[in-house]
């Protein structure tokens, strides 16, 4: 499954150069991160007990946006390991598809109590049907 | 008393117009704040229960800081009343003390178990002594 | 005419207390102001030079928004004096209608050419007449 | 050349879960490279149509940061291409120097006349001599 969220760029997303600031992006990706939370409903009925903590973003800028410019952030499971996840996120112009920035979000789920990661393969089987859903 | 804290200008502090956005400024004065706390330790001895809430903030933006230009910000209480007090920030320009922006940030201070504001004459007299020290 | 936006309350919003940081809503209200420019057009037409700049904010905080909050920005002209004009933005939950924030943001429009402010009443008609149909 | 830089964590830096929200920290590397560029003075003597271009940044997140940590942002010229570089950029606790998040900054240095990339071991010879004086 993919989920699909907007912004658009307003004079504070802009830096000197006025581009969207690096920063900004993952301000992007942890929206569309919340936006797939919520679509999904994937971590519902999870204690609060569990935590979803990133590890590892490996964003990719392809293009400068500018003022007004609407961009789509495409969120989607790309990868199910025993202790470890990866969220895909893609960020285009909305008015033409091309590529923005891209990223590879590496995230582990802990319980906070134990302080031990989660086996995601096992414990987390709304993820993986997730996963199922992109192909 | 008198609190001083530094920041210099980035270019992730500026938009589009090549200035230190309106909602950095913001951060700034929060930054000064937590230097006054720290450096009076003027709520050191309270219960973690006790938090100091900001109900208004009216700020003057006097003049655009730039690229590399270091500010600072100097913060000190002004008034305090039996519910409220006011702590007055102005930020200057350290090269030449010329004003960048200046604001009153209004306070309550609330005991979170009871939900009710503390009487800032009464309860908090540390606070009055930080007042006397500004004549 | 009054314009109305809306943001939903991610974790990035958030600070340590699980409430929005006091800075977050300034960005909200600009974000307020360029939906309000966008849809009146107010600005189309004036050539690049003409600046709006904002020379104060006095914001009053009602109460703390959290996770998942879904907040309306309401922006709108309230007073247009000859040197210097003033918006009203007042931020509710968008699911009672109560109030979280609101405020008065007084601007000046300036010709970066000549870097005089221009008279409001005389050079900028169209915001005249926005100020007129809020009544 | 390895430049340092501070950062003590205020109210302001954290999230919903009272850790250094993603997004900040790099703001912080940002903080990292400016201040890199600022005490090696690298491209002072380039032209400013000389443009600093990120490509590509890997962060991992090692250890959560608090309230009142004093972190500390290792900033260092890891690798240089024809084409691209590296900038390597550590973040740790300054007290005992434990790892908080790490980098690596993939960067083009762009000729906005030209548009076309610098050849960054022929044209940029300062950034090689930086990277000399790691070893």
């Amino acid at each position: 499954m993919i989920v699909r969220s907007k912004v658009k760029i307003r004079g504070y997303h802009l830096d000197m150069f006025r581009h969207v600031n690096n920063a900004r992006y993952l301000e992007f990706l942890e929206e569309g991160r919340w936006a797939f939370f919520d679509e999904t409903g994937v971590f519902d009925g999870f204690p609060a007990t569990i935590n979803f903590l990133v590890v590892n973003i490996s964003i990719n800028y392809r293009q400068a946006a500018s003022l007004g410019d609407i961009l789509e952030i495409r969120t989607r499971i790309s990868k199910i390991g025993n202790k470890s996840g990866v969220m895909r996120q893609e960020i285009v112009m909305l008015s033409d598809g091309s590529p923005v920035a891209d990223a590879d979000v590496t995230f582990v789920v802990v319980d906070v109590r134990t302080r031990k990661p989660l086996n995601l393969r096992d414990d987390l089987k709304p993820l993986l049907a997730l996963l199922a859903e992109n192909s």
